[in-house]
């Protein structure tokens, strides 16, 4: 069964051009958080979740795009995001960008669930199984 | 007699232009900022500071910018810093941004010195004397 | 007759945030910006405009921003519009932001309608009348 | 014969954190864009160059970055870089991000080089020989 991905939309922001005319590759990853933590809303969490007395989050350890054609200041970004693997503790997501059915750029982005402590170092910690449970549905 | 300002340098960089072509006006508040810090560090503070067993910092209050003229990647700015306010507790600094004897941008920042506890609003505190003294060289 | 202010809502992103915890004060400005874009956008003009065979385009020539109280990221922003002056060739905007009716910062920004053309240095313009028209809705 | 690699450093610049009290993941993709500029600056190029008569400019195809250590407000990265990959249109770099002998991120970014003309679309072309010739002292 394909799973269906989270679906969002974002206008391109005049600020996140360049001299180039077009929007800045770095700022694809902006995009892509913020994706992700509307994901993350949507399944009750957020960020930074307070989780059974413990702060939660979700630091990146690997991230990467790959750009196919350049898009331009107001026009419309359909974001598509599924998780190509759900572990215990870290998630790769994938982010397909598209404008009109045109193919944009693609990202993936993998995070660990942490625990945060102030002053501690960020310790790796199971993702809590509620969200791995709503996190499923993304999973392809 | 006049202060001398303090004075630094920067090249603009590619992610701070727009589809004008030119620097994006809200990057000259990072300008501003970073050039800011310089000035703190070479006083032996920083912008986080640890004084006297409390933590220190300088949220802004407000801030303003008048653009001259447009500045392109790469280009040099000169930024010269004064102090036109130095209060108990407030500090306004101007920023004068040139790119070779062309003025291109005026700048203004007023920020508060306030203790920083964690889980605890901020509270304004006097500035430390130390600094106060090392900050007097920029007031005009 | 009072005015209706132009009003929109954004949440307050993670990447906006700075190590204080809160959303960095220059990021005000983009919020500004893009509200400003989207208040043009439903005049049926847009930041680069093709008017009458000539491309519009309204750099900005002042701004500034006071800081009532801090927000957090995944914070609603409340923004409202209003027009302060609109001249012949130039836009005076202010911002009011804030969030579940505390303020959280107040901005402005002076825009002038300019001519772009490739490789020319940008000529100020009278603004299109028919954009005139629409923006006195928001004069106060 | 091992290749020295292109160093610069850069202080980590306080909008560049985030509310996790240290440098934001997307801001080392700014970081990689800045020294790329660097080197090519070095070599007599710079991002906008031009070529014969022809506007040359290097866009990004594919660029990731992985994450191995947190790196804060003020510290000093030391940054290397390397040609992984010299194709006849393309150059893939390395970064090498470290902070006091500890490694904080590992990036890349492929790049093709395009010659630019007004209101066109970018078309691939072979790099400058002069420019390859000058780029070969970091080829590993």
């Amino acid at each position: 069964m394909m799973a269906d991905p989270f679906r969002t939309t974002r206008l391109v922001e005049f600020h996140d051009t360049d001299m180039a005319g077009i929007m800045h590759f770095a700022s694809f990853f902006h995009y892509m958080e913020s994706a992700e933590h509307e994901l993350l809303r949507s399944t009750g969490f957020s960020i930074f979740s307070n989780f059974e007395g413990q702060a939660l989050s979700f630091p990146r350890v690997a991230v990467s795009c790959q750009f196919q054609s350049p898009v331009c200041c107001e026009q419309l970004l359909e974001i598509a995001i599924q998780i190509t693997r759900l572990g215990r503790k870290s998630i790769t997501y994938d982010f397909a960008f598209a404008h009109e059915d045109r193919e944009v750029a693609q990202g993936q982005m993998t995070c660990v669930c942490c625990r945060v402590e102030p002053g501690q170092p960020l310790v790796s910690v199971a993702i809590p199984a509620v969200l791995v449970e709503k996190l499923k549905q993304y999973v392809v």
